[in-house]
């Protein structure tokens, strides 16, 4: 049995989703946000890292999965993510977890089969892969999608058996951290 | 007796300082670079955050001083920059440690009296000031510096005694993390 963490991660609300891999199919195991208000920069940090880590040592994944991060247009919004992406990578890589990347056009694929699908699509088709009775909030969704590409990426050694009628991309090419 | 540890963090090169406040005197503990390579970044965020905890178990200071970053030119270096700053946060708060924040023109007006100093005055002030015999790298000058600001801004309720004839800054204004 493998399990991966998804994390889409960011300075207000970080999301995460477990997926478990077993006899080549795909389990929902959590999902979720970490809700990290609006207080103090570095309290916001302490609150990813230590829930992330809360979340690791809870639920023993081997494996992060994370969105890779493209040229930000913003660079205000992009030094509060690269500091809420350098909190989730450390409680990662402190739990001697691997890290592996992903651009969204690989997830989307991944998980919709469209590497230009809305956000509302992947919420759609995780709800339904993950066989959940709520549709997860946007950046849970993400974060479980991450997870899915993951797996999909057969970084596990493993070809994930999808339900029925099912469209995936199993096209390879993330990277991985180490 | 209480200790200051000033980080200077870089996705390659990650500056620290120790200084230790003991009867209203700075003294230098150590400082030095920790070379993170070119490698894999989420390797290079385990190199800071690793390297930092270390220090931090080691010479167990109370607070960790950072120069706080206002807006970037450039999106891509601000999201490396903050990862690489968000790995230095998680190293502190998970030991326990205080971050307080000071602006480069507070760091500089504290350690040369001027808060447009070139960087080469930073590095000569803190080998007088420290009674180094070699001049410090950049990047440990400046965490130096950035702990020296700290001390001087009074957080530990003690006024520093500086070497005489140095002139130096108490003007208030740093921000605490919590």
């Amino acid at each position: 049995m493998s399990r991966i963490l998804g994390v889409d991660p960011g300075s207000r609300k970080t999301g995460f989703g477990i997926i478990e891999m077993q006899d080549k199919q795909i389990r929902h195991v959590i999902n979720g946000r970490l809700m990290v208000g609006d207080g103090d920069f570095a309290d916001r940090l302490k609150q990813i890292f230590e829930g992330l880590t809360d979340l690791i040592q809870r639920y023993q994944p081997q494996v992060m999965a994370i969105e890779k991060v493209f040229l930000h247009k913003n660079a205000d919004s992009a030094l509060k993510l690269g500091q809420a992406r350098g909190a989730a990578i450390c409680a990662a890589v402190s739990q001697q977890l691997q890290v592996a990347e992903y651009t969204a056009t690989q997830i989307k694929k991944a998980v919709v089969g469209n590497g230009h699908a809305h956000k509302s699509q992947v919420q759609y088709m995780m709800a339904i892969m993950m066989q959940l009775s709520d549709t997860p909030a946007e950046d849970a969704a993400d974060a479980l999608a991450c997870a899915v590409a993951h797996a999909h990426h057969g970084w596990l050694g493993t070809n994930s058996k999808l339900p029925a009628g099912m469209r995936t991309s199993r096209r390879r090419g993330g990277r991985y951290s180490r």
